[in-house]
């Protein structure tokens, strides 16, 4: 069976987009991707396209776009993970051996559909009694410092180093740095949560350009990188939670993952995780077991995290700094990686990484291991 | 690489189902197709799950139902064709080798999401000049009246033949079989379509499970029934179509399928098509090559593709009598041709069938050859 190489990549600037679309958006991030590969788009065989709330058929209006005519595509949807699951599926259509060339996208307007902020699906039982996203994650970083003794300020050092990293990213929502203060004079959202510690709505997207052994030998020019693991699963159905502060979901991914890659935690040189909430990056390296439960807000205020740190977390500045337009965001943590693992991100370039770990996850069902998580490994 | 076996099927009522939603829908229908294939759930290794308007993680939703937790599950969404689609990933994921059993599940509760009728995305071009699906089928059924002489009689036997079909189909939206008459006196929609020409508002999901080789000798007891092709196309994007009454979307799909099921239309002993209007049907039949171009309406007056006709077309009903829930259409085509081949569908069984296609297109992009389409066929 085949390995499975990102060749080529491309992104829209994050932020708002009054006058784009998710189409728009969509295509920009494709052709530069295209662009990026150096390839004769219709090489391309087939797509897939990851997004939540753009209507029908998203995809194939961004193909229509590029004037990219008669491919399979299908669009795919699992919240926050949508863009990352475009990425599984591409991997999965290329080992099958049904295609050599194909492309993930990953792109939503967030801010054309909504005023303020998401609100969640009236069906869901947790919502429809007050627990929403910043309630369920404000009791979670309660309940952490309560059982690790983290301090409110340590926690508030994630969205400083992620917005620090964010500033030194050209294509983030938000470019300025800042500093402990300015998180605990922040607006409260859900206490002990302010508004540093809460991703924003963004506007934006993703592509990557996925190959087979033998396309990656005829395009890569060297600059492939390998997508050693492309790993998804679906939580639990536990209505009452295990655990508030680590999760199962992100740790059975994972080690899913590690097994395909045929590597540990150790082995992992940076990551960009989900960090919708401050707490939430907290405990997704924990669940990724890339710190020890419990030890990462000392890690972050160590320094450990930062770009120049023994494992840098969301060097693009992560869903706080660089921003979440859910579909964009598992396809844009992907073009980090690679990125990085290429050595071309300047001023918060990584030294010399060589594996470089995506996480996302996103939605819920029942309980807060609801939905859907993926881990993906990328090996230069 | 292994082949494709459809084990187990189950499907719910197609209908109005004013106390249920798309995740019990949906949770119904893969009950029966677990309890169809006799296997234990937890065998079960992903699930793909198509829909159009449901919302964020309605796969998730409905596997917490069933309790079944862990697997990894993508929404696909693809408008009409979003359940065949489903279909098509399912076996992706075998033929990479990923996964034994996976199932394919298409759900649509559209009267929650609609009053009347399906309104096009306001984004669409063509929408927005009031092409609307109505209107753009009324243009192509006028015009293949013109270029071959279909009569409006001739027209309106295909709904009479799809709503006899599904007065014989337990689980049809409609079970009262109507004349020639019947159509011409209901109500214009547009003209010449009236309203027994256009497939209506419905409820509905739909469930199949896909195995490899090896699960299928193991779970299949002699049941099995081969997707020995599963094929998916996007359209053109031509703004100007080169033919209204041809369509190169279904004939490109179709020749795809053909050539990976190593056999020509002459093999083909039924099929279910995507008959969202009566012309619709006229279409992809032509499209698929069962019948020379301008020939159907003749054909079906002469009783071929009645249920004991040469070539037995939409014997469920079609999406005109069994109805049309968008996800859980492409679904329940392939139970349909499941069931049929297997001997299991009563009074409408078709007489020893061995190859059967299911074919469904949906959406629009640009122009009438938008979107996507699929073409799967099944041989016993």
């Amino acid at each position: 069976m085949t390995d499975v190489f990102v060749v080529g990549v491309g992104m829209t600037r994050f932020g708002k987009h009054p006058d784009s679309d998710a189409t728009e958006l969509g295509a920009e991030a494709l052709l530069e991707a295209i662009a990026d590969a150096g390839i004769d788009p219709r090489v391309i065989e087939a797509a897939y396209c990851g997004h939540v709330f753009q209507g029908m058929v998203t995809g194939q209006r961004i193909l229509a776009q590029v004037g990219l005519a008669g491919l399979p595509l299908a669009n795919v949807e699992n919240a926050c993970s949508s863009g990352a699951t475009a990425i599984r599926e591409a991997s999965l259509a290329i080992r099958a051996g049904e295609h050599d060339v194909v492309v993930a996208i990953g792109t939503e307007h967030l801010t054309n559909q909504f005023q303020g902020a998401l609100t969640p699906d009236p069906s869901d039982p947790e919502a429809a009694v007050g627990a929403t996203m910043p309630s369920i994650y404000a009791m979670r970083a309660r309940r952490y410092m309560e059982e690790f003794g983290m301090t409110r300020e340590q926690l508030a050092l994630i969205p400083v180093k992620n917005k620090s990293n964010a500033a030194r990213n050209p294509l983030a929502h938000f470019r300025k740095a800042i500093t402990v203060e300015d998180v605990l004079q922040s607006r409260p959202i859900a206490d002990p949560l302010n508004l540093h510690d809460c991703s924003p709505v963004t506007d934006g997207a993703a592509a990557v350009i996925v190959m087979s052994d033998k396309a990656a030998k005829r395009y890569g020019k060297g600059r492939a990188i390998r997508l050693a693991a492309s790993s998804l699963r679906t939580g639990s159905v536990d209505v009452v939670p295990t655990s508030m502060t680590f999760e199962p979901l992100t740790a059975n991914t994972a080690a899913d993952a590690y097994e395909r890659a045929g590597i540990g935690p150790e082995d992992v040189d940076f990551c960009e995780v989900h960090d919708c909430f401050s707490i939430a990056e907290v405990l997704r390296v924990e669940g990724l077991g890339l710190f020890a439960q419990g030890e990462y807000p000392a890690a972050v205020e160590r320094g450990e995290a930062n770009i120049n740190g023994r494992l840098p977390v969301n060097p693009s500045g992560g869903l706080l700094g660089k921003g979440h337009p859910l579909g964009g965001t598992g396809v844009a943590q992907v073009v980090e990686v690679v990125r990085q693992l290429r050595g071309e991100v300047g001023d918060r370039q990584i030294e010399g990484p060589r594996v470089g770990v995506a996480h996302c996850r996103g939605g819920k069902a029942v309980g807060i291991e609801g939905a859907a998580c993926t881990v993906q490994i990328l090996v230069r």
